[in-house]
């Protein structure tokens, strides 16, 4: 029962062949072209199916996709700010175009589903928090994905700071704008405007900041990073407690580019942290743990999707 | 399969007996006496029980009980600050008394459910918010009461003010700080304190509001209590929106004793202002409703969750 997990993202695409047991078999990787238009978008999409398809010795039975964005309960993206799908049913599409069924969802619902299932527990309980550019959040009930009527676990657009800074949603001080890159450069941006200087000075007129170019100027000891990274951990940490409150989870796991290249540190921060933001009791009742899959989550959990359809 | 459903209260013990259609044959009301200790407070509770038993026609098969506090995954209390439980093993205890089984949740918690079950809905999402002296929530997915490990639905310990007023759980700046009658009582204070008048002077000095005196010095055009009564809308629409990010849900429930009193204001305040609270798109779908139960959500909540046990 070979399955293609297929994780669209906003700067590439990752389209994974997963095997009977689960194993990856093959995989293709090409850039979004997004910049590029819809057709040309749409075209890499295809690109990374096709070819997967053509290589493949074995009969696809489904195809499992997340996007960034959101999917109503039919399958289809209402909402993705960040990719040209211009009205595209993909769902309908894709179904048509490749003959199996097709299941969409958001990148970080999947995500957070595809490392649950490779843990392998049973009936477990288990929130997912990736800060990446945003922040992204999926929930795992009793082992099951929950999406609510579609939208559920949009946790970084929580109110943390009202009245606080305006967010691309439209509302004010969501938690997203302080415990992202977004809030990193935001932070970094105010004290420029200080006029204090920082090595982020032409990332932040940029808009945007590589995880890694990030780890390299807190190496260089810069003050303002650290320092935006301080109040990073901390609203990431206030997040966790807001999630233990409300779900009294088994597990919390932080996922995306940011813990990937913090590892550790960032790790026991938050941790340590959640407590003050966690009730008594409750707190020492859920472990927060790094995502095991790393770039590979969102086609793990495209596959662990289409797989429990059919 | 008669059926009695205990709501175990700060101020009043309220037992009620269902029969097996789930309408309500009979039921006994006394003051909980918590202040008077350990004995005379479980003598209380021992005497709603008995009176029930005694009265009733019908064999009793289960005994459904709502206590404010936290409950294990055993079913028993392991926190309840406001009565003098004092490691009373309630569930064994009760079970070897009455001969039948037993199960306990937190009062909040039952109630949520007890509204759900009486709603008819199927498979629907739930929340429930709870604003009284404190704020309580609870949880439904999927028509099931979600606790977690036990702990969960604590959406009045999420914090919504970083580093903001001391809560009574050791954190600060827990949602029930504001959205509450506690919190009503600190804005109240505050005011005192900066030498402005307010009919509110004695409630403050006490600690404690009943709910129809709120609205009697409301209606009295008190400004402080009015001021109050706003920022306590506005933190309650903030909640709302918070559980509309991550739960995305078909229903918020709001019961308890505040709406009661204050009704349909209260209820179209909230809907309105949840609206900066929550992601566009998000907003639209759910729906908050007043909770339909009163007084007695507690009680139909423990009847339904042991009739889901038998």
């Amino acid at each position: 029962m070979a399955i293609i997990g297929l994780d669209v993202g906003g700067t590439k695409i990752l389209g994974v062949l997963f095997d009977d047991n689960g194993e990856i078999v093959d995989q293709e990787k090409v850039p979004s072209k997004g910049e590029e238009g819809h057709k040309v978008f749409i075209d890499q999409v295809h690109f990374v199916v096709d070819s997967l398809i053509e290589k493949s010795s074995v009969e696809i039975h489904g195809i499992g996709v997340g996007v960034p964005g959101i999917v109503d309960t039919d399958g289809e993206i209402v909402f993705s700010p960040n990719l040209p799908f211009e009205g595209y049913r993909f769902k309908k599409e894709f179904q048509e175009r490749y003959n199996v069924p097709v299941v969409i969802g958001n990148d970080v619902n999947l995500g957070t589903y595809g490392e649950y299932c490779e843990l392998k527990l049973e009936h477990a309980n288990v929130i997912g928090l990736f800060p990446g550019t945003g922040l992204g959040g999926g929930i795992i009930i009793d082992g099951k994905l929950y999406i609510g009527q579609g939208f559920a676990g949009e946790i970084g657009h929580i109110t943390v700071e009202k009245d606080g800074v305006k967010c691309g949603c439209g509302n004010h001080g969501c938690l997203e704008s302080y415990a992202s890159k977004k809030g990193i450069l935001s932070y970094a941006r105010k004290q420029i405007r200080k006029g204090r200087k920082t090595l982020l000075k032409e990332d932040v007129k940029m808009g945007v900041v590589k995880s890694t170019r990030l780890k390299k100027v807190c190496d260089e000891k810069d003050k303002v990073a650290l320092e935006a990274m301080e109040q990073f951990y901390d609203y990431l940490a206030m997040g966790c407690g807001i999630i233990m409150n409300i779900f009294n989870p088994d597990i919390i796991l932080i996922g995306g580019g940011i813990i990937e290249v913090f590892n550790d540190v960032l790790l026991k921060k938050v941790t340590k942290r959640a407590k003050k933001y966690a009730m008594p009791g409750v707190y020492e009742k859920s472990e927060i743990r790094k995502s095991q899959l790393g770039d590979h989550a969102v086609a793990y959990g495209g596959y662990h999707l289409m797989k429990s359809k059919l």
